[in-house]
C-alpha cells in the first residue's frame, strides 16, 4: 500500500496505463542524403502541427478558450521561420540527421530564451521543449500513446501530467490519476477536480513500482493506494466504490433544493471563484451565489494589470451568469505570496506581514480605481456585492469606502450607470478586525470572514512553513472565539456574516459554525451539495449545543476529539 | 534646522568638533635609504601600540572587560609577525616607502580574509584596516584629535562614531554626539544613552553642513538640530537644559521611593536587560527587579550555544546583583529577526510567523535543557522568575512546564539544589494567548504582555517593514482590548500581569495601563526614574477613567489625540 495526497475525491479501480514523458538519446549523425532528412522533418513537422490543431480544438471544446491557448502558442513556435528553417538549414549545411538538427536548434533557443531578463521570454523555454519532443517523436516514429482514443477504461499512472495530456485525454476512458510528483493544488490535482475524476498525487515513486497492465485500487479521498490488490480488497474497493457512486447520486438529487436544518434555519451555499472559467462547475453544482471571487487571478494573467474593459467583461460576465444571485467580489488582494511583477514591489522580509491587498490598494489608488469603476459599472448586470480584503482598522475601511464614493461621483458625472443596491463588505481576516468587529459592522452592510489567513495571524503561524504546521489549526479555541465574536457582532448591527476560508466547506466546522450563527459558507464547488446534504440533516438546536460545548474546551486536541466522536456516532 | 532621529535624550548646546575616519591617499615612492623608512615604520608602530594600550585601559575602567577586548585584538594584529615583518621586508626588497609598504601589506592580508569561508576571519578584516590606518597616521605624521584629552567642551560630529572613538573620550568633555547616519539601535545610539550623553544620529549629512568651531544646539528627545541658531533660539535651548537638568535633579530624587500613585495604587517599576553588562545601569536608576532578562544575547555572542556553566554563572551573577528583588528571565526567544549561525536553521519565507522561541526549544530539547537546568542552578542565588516567549496555545505551555518538570527530577537526582518557589510565567504577545488567558492563567504564576510582537501579530503587520509603519500603532483598538481581556483574566485568577514591551516605559501609555491594572512595568533602566515621577503623580481612580474613556474610542487617531489632549493639559 502506498500512501499519497488525496488530490481528487473518489474510488479508481483499474488497469494501469503508463504515461512517459521521456527524454530521447539522442545522436549525431553523418548523413549523406540531406533531402530525404529534410523530408523526415518536413512530415514530422506536418504531423506535429495536425496532432496540435487536434488538441487545440479539444481543449476547447472541453475546457474552453483559455486551457486552449497554450497549443495556440505551440502552433505559433511550430509556425516561427527562426526556428524550423534554422533546422533545415543545419541539415543541409552541417549534414546532419534531422532529430539532431532540431534538437540544435531547440538548445540554442532554450539558452537564448533562458539568458533574457524577461519572464514571459523564460516561459517560452517550456513551449519550445515541448514542440521540439513532439517533432522528434514524429522523427523517429517512437509510439505515442495517443491519449484521446483509448481502447479500455485505465488508471493513468504518469510522472505528472501535463495540459497537453489531460486536453487530449478521453475522459469517458480515464478512472483515476496516480503521480509520482504534485500537491493539491498541482496542475494534476486541479485538472482531476475539476474533471471529477479521482486523483492521488506525490506518490514519490509509482512509476517504478507498476508496469502497464498492473491492476491499482486507490482511493482520491484518503491518499491510499494499493497494488495489484488480493480480492479481498477489490471487493472493499468495489463496496467503496459503489457506496461513492450512491452518494454522489444522491447529492444530485439535492440539486434545487434549498439549505435549511431540520428545524428550519436557512443558511447560504455559496461557492469560491477564480475566474470566469470556474462558472460552469459553480452552476453544476447548484451554488446559490458566489461567496469569494478572488480578482487577484485577473491581475496575474498578463504582463499588466488588467484594463477596466478587461475588467468589467469579466465581472459582467460572472454577474449574468449567476443570474441575479448574490456575487461577492472582493478587490485586488495581492502581496503575501502572491506577486505582480509589474507593480514592482520590493522584497519584504515577511510577506504576509507586509504591503499587501487593501495597503497595497490605499496606497497605489490608481489601480484601485480602476477596478473600482469596472466593478460599479459592472453592478447593473446582476447582484453585485463588493468586498474589501485585509482590512485592520476602522480608518482603513473608511479610506477605502471613500474612495468608492469618490468613484461613484466621477460615473455620475460620465453619465455611467451602477446599481444603487450595492452591499459593502468587507474581510476579517486579520485578529484586529475580528476583535473591534462590533466597530466595523456599523460601517459595513457584511462581513465574511477569511479563516487561513486569520489563523495564520492569530497563532503567529505561517501555513506554508512545514516546521510548525501543528500550530495552523482550525480547532483553536481562540480562532473559534474570533469567529463567535465576530457573528455576534454582526447580528447585533443586524449584518449577516460569511465565511469563506477552507473550514466552511470542511464537515468537521460546518455544524459548529452552523451553531454559532453564521449565515453564508463559502467554498469549491464539489464540496456545495455534500455540505447541503449535512447542513439539512442536521438540527439548529443541536448544532448550538456542540458550539457551546467547543466553545467551553480548553485546546484543539479536546475539540478535534469531540468532533471526532461526534461523527463517528 | 535639520531633523534627525533622537538617539539619546537631553539638550546640547557647543561648540562642534568634527572627527574625520578619512582614507589617506598614498602615493608610491621609490626610496634609497630603505633605513630611513624602516625607522618610520618601527616609529610608527610603537606610537601605535602605546596608543592603543592606552585607549584598551581606559575602554576597561570605563566599559569593562568586554568593551575593551576589541582592542587587545588589534594589539594582536600590531604584533603578529606575519603582518609587521611582511611591510618590512617589502621596503628592504622593493625600495619603496613605509606607508605604501604597510598598504600593500594591509590589502594583501584584507583579500586574503575575505577570501576565506570564515565568517570569524572575516570579521578580522576590519581589524587589519583599523590598525593599518593608525600606523599609516603615524607614519605621515596626521594630526589626531585625540579624544581622551579635549581642551574644551565640544559637540562631537562625526560620520558616525567607532568603538575606538567612544572607548577612549573623555566624557566630562563631551556635550553630545550628531552622526550622519545610524539608528536607535546603532553604536552610537546605544554607547550615548549608555553614557548618558543626549545624541542625535541619521542626520544625512551634518558633517557637510558644519565645520569646527561652528555653533549648533539640538534636542536628544526631539531629533531636532540647530546650526549656529539666533540668539533667540540659543536662549530657548539654555531655558530647556536647564528644565532638562533640574528633571534629572528632580528624578534623582526618586530614588529609593516607592511606585505609588496619589491615592495609594502601588505597581512594580523593573528593567529589561540583555546582558550583565547592564546590571550598573539598573541599580543606578533603581530598578525593582528585572522584568525582562532577554537570554538570546547569551547565545549570539559565541560560535556555539554556551554551555551550562556559562549560563549558570551569568544568571547567578544577576541575581546576586539584584539582591532578593525579583528577576524575570525569558527562555530563549531566537528566531524571526534574531538567527544563530550554529543552530543552522533554514530560510523562512515569514521568519516571524516561524519557526522561533518556545516553538524551536520544544523542538531542540537538549539546548532548551541545558538552559533550564542553568536557571534552577542559580535560582538559589536570588528571586527567579522563568518566563516563556511565544506561546500560542496551552499545549504549548503544558509541553514547556512538562519539560521544567523533567529537570527538576534530573537535578534532584543529581542532588544539585534549587530554590522550590521559582514563580512560572509566559509572555503574552501571539493574539491567540491574548484572547484565550483565561485558560492559560490557571496554568502560570504570572503574564508579561510583549507589545511589541503583539501589535504586529494583531494588526498583522511587520514592524521593520517601512511601507506600512503606519499600521503599527500600540493605540490600536484591538491591542488595547487584548491588553485589557489579558489584565482582567489574570486577575480573575489572581495571578499578577507585566509588560515588558516598548509601550511600558512610554508616558503616553502609562496612564492606559495604569488605569487597566498593569501590575508590573518593564523598560529601559533611563525610563524607570521618569516613570516612577509620572506614577506617582497620577490619581488611580483617574487613570481607570482615562483606561475606559480609551477603549470607548474607535481609532487609533482619536486615541491618541485624547491622550495628547490630557499630556497638554
Amino acid at each position: 500500500m502506498l500512501k499519497g495526497t488525496n488530490a481528487s475525491p473518489g474510488i479508481a479501480l483499474g488497469k494501469v496505463l503508463k504515461i512517459e514523458h521521456s527524454e530521447f538519446e539522442i545522436s549525431k549523425l553523418n548523413i549523406e542524403n540531406a533531402e530525404m532528412e529534410e523530408k523526415k522533418l518536413q512530415d514530422a513537422v506536418e504531423e506535429s502541427r495536425k496532432e496540435l490543431i487536434k488538441v487545440q480544438d479539444k481543449a476547447m471544446k472541453d475546457f474552453g478558450e483559455d486551457k486552449a491557448k497554450i497549443f495556440g502558442t505551440y502552433l505559433l513556435v511550430l509556425e516561427d521561420p527562426g526556428f524550423i528553417d534554422s533546422a533545415f538549414e543545419k541539415i543541409r549545411e552541417d549534414k546532419v540527421n534531422a532529430e539532431y538538427a532540431i534538437s540544435e536548434v531547440r538548445d540554442m533557443f532554450v539558452d537564448m530564451f533562458q539568458a533574457m531578463d524577461d519572464d514571459y521570454m523564460k516561459e517560452r523555454v517550456a513551449d519550445v521543449k515541448d514542440v521540439s519532443s513532439r517533432i522528434i517523436r514524429h522523427i523517429l516514429g517512437i509510439k505515442h500513446i495517443d491519449l484521446s482514443c483509448l481502447e479500455e477504461e485505465v488508471i493513468l499512472v504518469a510522472h505528472d501530467l501535463t495540459p497537453s495530456d489531460t486536453a487530449i485525454m478521453d475522459k469517458t476512458k480515464v478512472l483515476g490519476f496516480a503521480t509520482n510528483i504534485g500537491g493539491k493544488t498541482s496542475h494534476t490535482a486541479i485538472m482531476a477536480k475539476s474533471l471529477e475524476i479521482p486523483a492521488v498525487v506525490g506518490l514519490k515513486d509509482i512509476t517504478d513500482r507498476v508496469k502497464d497492465g498492473d491492476y491499482i485500487a486507490f482511493n482520491g479521498s484518503t491518499g491510499e493506494v494499493f497494488i495489484n490488490p488480493d480480492d479481498k480488497t477489490i471487493e472493499a474497493f468495489k463496496q467503496l466504490k459503489a457506496k461513492y457512486t450512491k452518494q454522489k447520486e444522491e447529492l444530485q438529487g439535492l440539486i434545487g433544493k434549498e439549505t435549511k436544518t431540520v428545524d428550519g434555519r436557512i443558511v447560504e451555499l455559496v461557492s469560491n471563484m477564480g475566474s470566469v472559467k470556474d462558472i460552469s462547475g459553480i452552476l453544476k453544482n447548484d451554488a446559490e451565489g458566489v461567496g469569494l471571487y478572488r480578482t487577484e487571478f485577473l491581475y496575474m494573467e498578463g504582463e499588466e494589470a488588467p484594463s477596466e474593459e478587461a475588467q468589467f467583461e469579466a465581472y459582467k460576465t460572472v454577474l449574468e451568469a449567476l443570474n441575479n444571485k448574490p456575487v461577492v467580489i472582493r478587490t485586488l488582494d495581492i502581496g503575501g505570496d502572491k506577486k505582480l511583477p509589474y507593480l514592482k514591489i520590493e522584497e519584504e522580509m515577511n510577506p504576509f506581514l507586509g504591503y499587501r491587498a487593501i495597503r497595497l490598494c490605499l496606497d497605489k489608488k490608481d489601480l484601485f480605481k480602476t477596478q473600482l469603476r469596472a466593478l460599479l459599472r459592472a453592478s447593473v448586470y446582476g447582484n453585485l456585492k463588493i468586498m474589501f480584503p485585509m482590512i485592520s482598522s476602522l480608518q482603513e475601511l473608511l479610506s477605502a469606502k471613500a474612495i468608492l464614493e469618490e468613484v461613484k461621483v466621477e460615473l455620475k458625472q460620465e453619465k455611467l450607470s451602477y446599481s444603487e443596491n450595492i452591499e459593502v463588505g468587507m474581510m476579517i481576516e486579520v485578529p484586529s478586525a475580528a476583535i473591534i468587529s462590533d466597530i466595523l459592522a456599523k460601517y459595513v452592510d457584511f462581513f465574511s470572514i477569511g479563516t487561513n489567513d486569520l489563523i495564520q495571524y492569530t497563532c503567529a503561524v505561517d501555513r506554508m512553513n512545514e516546521k510548525i504546521t501543528h500550530l495552523y489549526n482550525q480547532f483553536n479555541p481562540a480562532v473559534l472565539r474570533l469567529i463567535k465574536l465576530v457573528i455576534d457582532n454582526a447580528h447585533k448591527a443586524q449584518k449577516w456574516v460569511g465565511m469563506c476560508g477552507e473550514s466552511a466547506g470542511d464537515e468537521r466546522m460546518i455544524p459548529i459554525l452552523l451553531g454559532m450563527g453564521l449565515d453564508e459558507f463559502s467554498m469549491s464547488p464539489i464540496s456545495i451539495l455534500p455540505a447541503r446534504k449535512l447542513i439539512n440533516s442536521l438540527k439548529y438546536e443541536d448544532a448550538k449545543k456542540i458550539a457551546d460545548k467547543v466553545l467551553g474546551l480548553e485546546t484543539d486536541e479536546d475539540i478535534n476529539n469531540y468532533i471526532k466522536s461526534l461523527i463517528n456516532k
